[in-house]
């Protein structure tokens, strides 16, 4: 099977109108007026994002959810994705068709369609290539550096659930289903990323571990936080997991892959954004303070700090290997 | 250096407007009004579209050569370009400074700024995967699929040089500098695709070997075509090659890896395109004619059907490895 009848067969399906059923040399993408196009790329490389052996229908959703919870962290409207693939050559067809089901059940729930791409052969693991396109009002992109001194510290769901699924499936603490889905399958809410526009004053996709992440908002903002510990939501079992062995409390806040939203906003806009979750079906909780100065402190509920640790999601100094 | 360094280091620095400096976790476009958005995607794999010992900053440029290639065939004015890159982790600094070095000599040539992308480790292979992002007037990009009987068939440039650069590199036959250029460092003229808007009425970008893309463009408009072997442009030394060894012939028209525009017009458009090309100096030849009917057949100057070969760059088939 050539790359054109792969493509044919598995991915000329899933395009949209933009993508001309995939027979044309580049995608036609008509803006509609008035919007900005906020576009995301993210990649995916067996061995270091994702295990070989993950179940390709999973690990296709989650390539397009790590992208789609960059846009909604920005608060777009997703519009449409192109996908490029790198396979090893003696790429068992079934899973290129569990990949391909994968896809069509994310773009189903996220409304998006397939608009391009490109499929090639590769002497390495499987590489998965996103580009995600989507849309906001012109200028109304929720950017990182918009946080102000008194603004309150907002998150969606809960954190440190995937990593906590991950050291789970090492063998090092117990594993348990619900986490597991939240690693292999994370899906983000882009209805309420909508309504950040215009109320949240920074956001970004907590990917890289929440501290890590509200520092860039710090960076780009020109100010620091303080983050309350105690404050931050956990899910029932991560609970047990933190319980059982208190030094991997800090997968909490550094953990990665959480595809949650970190936002900030007044008390007011963050009290209109509490109600609007509620009605979209997002947990938010409000987990500290931008405050003057530079750098992100972590605090317990008397206000002593609270040691933050390292492990947060960086490739090239210490690549979070799988496998 | 962990993925933030490199970023800040080597590609924030070549980041336009729309790219927000890197700094945020999605780049912002606004669309100029009444325009398309066009967007091609292209992955190069180390051992499968180069060399691993290519020159990193030739290489780069290639990167995007490839893309804007698309973008020229469809008649779109490049605009910016996503960025993925996946790097061993021994990978070499001086390695990604060239690579960098590259892009911006790329991105002065074809005026077009990066605006945003994903760093990643990988346990394989060098892959870099650019996003090309263009405009035509709305409704104006150049398809596949308008090419109408007795339109004339036209290519830009002259072909097989990258292929016969690629046997020369292989020690099959003499190798020229000026062929190893077009290999390692093709240029696209995309002010000359911009031309085509309105005038050409199918092209597709010579990448999978002249026959092959022609038969892409015949499929989809529902014609078939004739192409006059003795027409097809030729170099001076690709010339000299095949004189010595004339079963090397077929790589012309199948070889692949041309980066050059082949597209389809009316006799009087087509006038009109030549006219152009001598402006913004890209040499054009006609070489054929669309006709009822379906398939491509390439015949000699007495109108005898030529043997086409099967050296058309297929990844998954017999995917063309270089290592």
């Amino acid at each position: 099977m050539d790359e054109f009848d792969l493509i044919a067969r598995y991915f000329s399906p899933l395009a949209g109108r933009s993508g001309l059923g995939l027979l044309d040399d580049a995608a036609c993408i008509t803006p509609p007026t008035g919007k900005d196009m906020v576009v995301s790329k993210d990649m995916l490389v067996a061995g270091i994002h994702f295990f070989p052996d993950d179940k390709p229908a999973s690990l296709a959703f989650k390539a397009l959810s790590v992208n789609i919870s960059d846009l909604a962290a920005k608060g777009a409207r997703p519009h449409s994705y192109l996908l490029g693939l790198s396979l090893p050559e003696d790429m068992d067809q079934i899973w290129i068709e569990q990949f391909a089901d994968g896809l069509a059940e994310a773009q189903k729930y996220y409304n998006i369609e397939l608009i391009g791409g490109d499929t090639t052969s590769t002497l390495g693991p499987i590489t998965i290539s996103v580009t995600a396109i989507g849309y906001v009002e012109q200028g109304g992109m929720v950017r990182r550096n918009g946080a102000c001194i008194d603004d309150r510290i907002y998150v969606t769901g809960t954190l440190g659930d995937a990593a906590l699924a991950l050291l789970g499936i090492r063998g090092e603490c117990k594993l348990y289903e619900d986490l597991l889905e939240c690693y292999h399958r994370p899906v983000v809410n882009s209805v309420f990323g909508q309504g950040l526009c215009g109320r949240a004053s920074a956001s970004a996709d907590v990917s890289d571990g929440l501290i890590a992440d509200i520092h860039h908002i710090c960076k780009a903002s020109g100010v620091g936080a303080v983050v309350n510990a105690s404050a931050l939501p956990v899910s029932a079992n991560a609970a047990r997991i933190i319980k059982r062995d208190s030094k991997l409390a800090p997968l909490i806040w550094s953990g990665g892959d959480d595809y949650k939203i970190v936002f900030t906003a007044s008390a007011e806009n963050g009290c209109h954004l509490k109600r609007f979750a509620k009605q979209t079906g997002v947990k938010v909780t409000e987990i500290g303070k931008i405050v003057a100065g530079a750098g992100v402190d972590l605090v317990d509920f008397s206000g002593q700090q609270v040691q933050i640790g390292t492990e947060g999601f960086m490739h090239f100094s210490k690549g979070r290997r799988q496998s």
